[in-house]
């Protein structure tokens, strides 16, 4: 029985080391990542029991994935195994100015995209549960998956779980019209909505003069109670300034500035989303975007897009403490 | 303008290095293989000119295969590129007794999968070439590749070109009923033909009490001039000894055994390919078992499928010279 | 609730990569070990629910043993943290004939060795369980941990719960007599009894002409059901042969031996452990001697002590198959 | 037959892997280098057909050379191998600031360095050929090397090819009086030449006001037809902002300015000249200073010396596409 | 004969690579540290004989520091081995911007700490001796180390040895009191303090507006000569400027400031007292500071706690040296 | 002053890891070796002091040998360092049956090969010294190092050390008649020679049907006192067994047969000989084959030339300890 649950895939990803092109490798480093798992971690981390649904191939690929999840602190009880489908890959080739960093996807015909709707059993699942999270890659794989977001969701209202959306627009995965059509279908069900302003204005053509604004429209549009987006400035490739923005009907938050050196960006966004969710299970928009900023900055700093974060971690980037060595 | 020409897929290789299992993974190491690719490296390495035949995703993944078959010397002028299916890719556990090395093959959809004939120009790519080259495997991916094995021998045949073929049944790519039609459809093109006596039986039910008969039945059935075949004794995962033997309508050879201390046995199997093909273009079949052997047991010592073997390493192992450092 | 419980420290192991002296290293390979552990996890790879009962340090190495034990499928409910006490450490320098694997120890003043009685709930812990494993290594970290051991087999007692001993004598850590003294003490609780003809010769002074004479004595004085040992034939660093013996009231059994290429031996007495309470837990001394043996052979091929073998290996050894690479 | 051919010697670079000292060093990481040769590489992923001649040692270190020249996309057919002398090597330690990266050279009595006059048939190599490329370094090596500069620059001349030629002095190689006297006889033959403002004083005693006096400056002196240099501000090991200036007779171009984060800014002019090469085939000096800013500023970001830059790359650079990770 | 003696501990440093967390680490690198011993290795490379006196463990692990000592070009004479204690341990995690890195030290119980007065023969140690350095931490380790201080720096009094003291507070080893108390009870030994600010203030109570005053304050209350501290700015994890002050009877000196690009910050104020050590010995409280502010801001630069930085290093920091790679 | 003085070149080793061909590398493992250092290493291991007497040159790659030298335990106080040439490199792959491992030297010019006689002051370097020990190799280099070999010898014999000979003749390095010229001149002046019977027929036509008889003919053709060499059996690239010999006027030794797994088998020549030496000055031939076998069978687990041996290790072995593991 978790506090916490969300859905998605998980991938295994594979990049060559010390900034080397896919093209020149002899060895590829070996991560595991999903947009909901890394939230999934992100919750654990700090302190919340936390289960990730999925499914995965009954194969060694799929068990790396799923000894790593429960590594990492998250419970693995309901991860289906199939015979059906491959898992999930991706390189990616790390940038330095002004080569931007780069992915490349392999991951058609997972065991993930086959799942369909009634192979989960949402009530066992959400048994208990304050919060469910789940983002737009999910809804984007299959017919099949967004089939499945809908039932989770329409499960989550049942279970009166709170549900956060992360939209997570990718333009491989579909095109825009069927991106707005589907993820206007599921944003009614959810209360927070993570976005960039431009996924915003690029599918629902909800545009404004400020985060606030815009953030307004997506409210009144979709009935979401609260919008939470993040800004960066400065950006390279090693290094950037980041802070998040959250706005509900009572009042427009906005975290200090981090200034960022670069690790690893991989899984930034599903940290802040982790950090986010903390705050506001503990009842605070502001803390929300205290802790979303944190997760988000500090996630940088972390190999691989799980963030290995601690809590000790994040009270000192909110204390702003020096950056000496820590004895 | 090649003396060598084959024809097949190439993948990338992913394997976790040490032994360990790829549940531990935490880095793969990263060749490239393919049953003809390799036997089209060893030829080159030999002294040949070779061309390989194949199609690539034109992707980092698919230039990355390109880039190492042109580094193995190997001319790389017929390798379409594609934007069609993805990279095929295999994971490999090494193993030690009593636990066997395992392969997990994660190749469906690749772009090699789905070559139709009419996209190769054969007259072109076979022009001045002496030899073709191809394996069981290339005619199991997809009937397109199986109808182009078939046009493949049709105009090397017009060509006069001599063929050899690679029996190579893989339980996992296709069922016996299917592969012995399609391969027996495909054996009366050939001169030459390499099998191990388990495939024979299995596939074709040609069986004997020596390899002598078995070969015997092969030419007969099949109407192939040679057939060349290996043994493996006192087989542990470091360590084996091996012979290859040869049989045409004069004559039976068989070569040394060699005692072989085992880094990496992929491959092997078309390093004989290689050596066999050697010796027969020089007319004669006692070389090409003499070399096929020494081939075979060269490349159980060479990190990936490819067979980075020196003539020198050959001409020594032939000689039988000591094993103490060569300086 | 768990079928299996154990309870024991684990270390942090640190080894030179191939074959370097620890004066040599520039870098170790990072491992986690215990022998207690291992056995763990060799049943949780045979399938069943496992818990494993320790002490760890509220730090990262503590952290990161606890996260590895998750990783490779143990319960980790039972762990406490504490700030008292190090993380034990041990460093492994892997040999060649003529010199053989060397460990040094660094485990003195661990959090594990401040347990007390009192500290663990036995009751709540052995609910629902099967089968309780320890070792003489526990027994011998202090006098305190020789206390919770005995508090533990009490307890197990209690609840029907079956217990196996592994004796295990460490000459580093205690001396003949306190060894003999505390061990004598505890073997009347155990059901099943793993050890080396020496250490019963050394420790008990039971001795005989086979080991059905030796196992007699133990069953003897101590009141134990089984005794469970092992032999190895031609041992050098990298290969050797072995077996394993079990005896109780009514046979003795003797596995296959099997020939080993050895990657790391760790752990492969502890892996036999496994091996053979899966057996008993299905009733058969026949079975547990096979798998016994078949999870000992196997664990001298995989890096580190914890023995990350799967059903699918162990089957395949039991059935005797081929080495050649499976595809 | 190439677009494009390339004069000069290539050496196997050691460098201690993640900013360790020569001193320091348990491992080298093996790449090659060599300026014309990194230029070779440049062009050839910028989609010319390019061949690159030069001098190696009829050994191992030889041939990982050609078999990397080869994996590059570059024609190796123009290497000769000699048993006469050896593989040049250098030593590279990556530095920060305030220390820089620094080269230790071990290339004397390399196979190169005894080319002489007579020994490639400049007509066969050039026939086809629209481009020529050396630089001062292969005339600085030894007298016969020079020598065959010359040979080569008068067969480009009388082929009709193009011309370029990278001052690149170096003051371990030549004496001031040697390369200015060696190198003024060189130029004149020459069409587009490469140079610092620093070189073109220190050895031409030529300078002026503006980046455009100086290139007035050779161009009057040489008969050169266009000056090409670069400029670099806020330079320190990791980081710095750079842009190129073009000048021929009726106009001076300057690229944008670019911010760059540094991986390994060996081979960065190299990679520069490819750019403008490119840009002159195609034409136009402001593509020449456009493509040279970018394959610079994007050679920085490449492991190695060879610019493993795709044409997809420097489009993104020239648009100014944005830092965030290309999915 | 050693021109300079330093007395510490040196302990082994395990770091995960590329900014891994503890408990992600699948290995570690393998480095020594010891404040004086640093500062040793600092002095050694700028030309003078250094003996470095501690305790280390008879074991392998003790022997890799002395090699390592050795290795470094330091007298390893004076080195104790022993049956007793430890070999002392730490763990570096390597951070970035808003992640400080971390240290976690596991150096309890060591060899070194069992040092008591009457051990070590002062007089035939500091024999010849020009100058005597030690800090802090090593009158924290116990109760006998900080006698073995008091005796050393009275045995150099008597021996007109020149003595440097490194306040180096640290909360994790001792308490504000008793640090207070022993510290000064050693300081009126003292010629020279190395010391920050905030220091000054926590322990006695020192402030001041500004460096001068601190140091006045200091030499007033303990009679020091010369008091040395630096200056950092711009403080991220990978970047930051830095100074050095040095204050006496007659002069405040402060260096150049210098950008720096952080490797590993290890050690570096250890390499500025190197630094200062050279310059005093020189008979310049200029060149102290100046060679204090190179060698510190070139540690940061270097891999692991040794500064393995050459004079030529140095001239080129004081002389201001462009940052491009030095051919 | 040292018991015992070597005099020879070391080079610095690159091989690419894990059985790698040269032309795969993308990185070389860093060692160093040289006949005499390897010898001195070994002695110093045994508990010797010992000098070894060389020429460096003076940039970071003779910085390293020398540093590693220290490392090892030898004194470098008589370490010449030059401008004048180059550091002598070697690059080894490793291979496995039936493919040797083999070496590819690049040594010419080196800062040692240019040593000539009165660069060398042997009064001091001698003085105290028991023992002096060179090989061949080091009279192949030059003219120069021949003519320092013999007056070394010269003056080793006035101080009245005794003096042990290395044969080691290398075909690569000079011609059998040069060679039988030059060594033939140098043996009077030694007492103790290493041979192997080969190279005592080849050289110098000294044949025999034992050992025995071999070593006879060398007493009385060089008026050498002993006569030691090796025996080896069974002889594959990861395996073999090995003796030691020895033979005076009044006995021959034999060793024991040692079974040996090969990690690493250069030097191990080397080892033996520092064994002998050690056996030597203790007096008895016995010790000396019983020593020289050990060191040599324990040199092949090595990795390195450089054998790190503990005498822990070398009295195992000699009282032919189990392989288990040592805890």
């Amino acid at each position: 029985m978790a506090e916490v649950v969300t859905l998605g895939e998980a991938m295994v990803r594979l990049s060559p080391p010390h900034f080397q092109r896919i093209e020149q490798a002899r060895s590829f480093d070996v991560e595991i990542g999903g947009a909901e798992l890394n939230t999934a971690v992100g919750l654990a981390r700090l302190g919340h029991t936390v289960a990730w649904v999925s499914v995965l191939p009954a194969n060694p690929l799929g068990r790396l994935i799923a000894r790593r999840v429960r590594e990492a602190g998250v419970e693995d009880r309901w991860i289906r195994f199939t015979d059906e489908g491959r898992c999930g890959l991706y390189f990616l080739e790390f940038g330095a100015a002004p080569r931007a960093s780069a992915l490349l996807y392999d991951r058609k015909d997972s065991a993930f995209s086959r799942l369909r709707p009634g192979q989960l059993e949402w009530e066992r699942i959400l048994a208990g549960a304050r919060w469910f999270h789940v983002s737009g890659i999910t809804a984007a794989l299959s017919e099949g998956t967004a089939a499945v977001v809908a039932e989770a969701l329409q499960a989550a209202r049942r279970s009166q779980v709170q549900i956060s959306f992360d939209l997570n627009y990718r333009a491989k995965l579909w095109d825009r019209d069927t991106a707005a059509r589907v993820l206007g279908s599921l944003l009614p069900f959810c209360h927070v909505l993570f976005t960039s302003e431009a996924d915003a204005e690029f599918l629902f053509g909800i545009r404004g003069e400020s985060f606030d604004e815009v953030a307004a429209g997506l409210r009144q549009r979709f009935g979401v109670a609260t919008v939470v987006g993040s800004r960066r400035e400065a950006e390279l490739v090693w290094r950037q300034r980041l802070a998040v923005l959250g706005a509900d009907e009572h009042q427009v938050e906005e975290s200090n500035w981090y200034e960022v050196e670069i690790v690893d960006r991989l899984g930034a966004g599903d940290a802040m989303a982790a950090g986010v969710i903390h705050g506001l299970l503990a009842g605070s928009l502001q803390q929300a975007v205290r802790y979303g900023a944190a997760m988000a900055a500090l996630k940088h700093t972390i190999v691989g897009d799980l963030p290995w974060i601690d809590p000790d971690d994040v009270e000192a980037v909110l204390r702003g403490d020096s950056l000496r060595i820590r004895r």
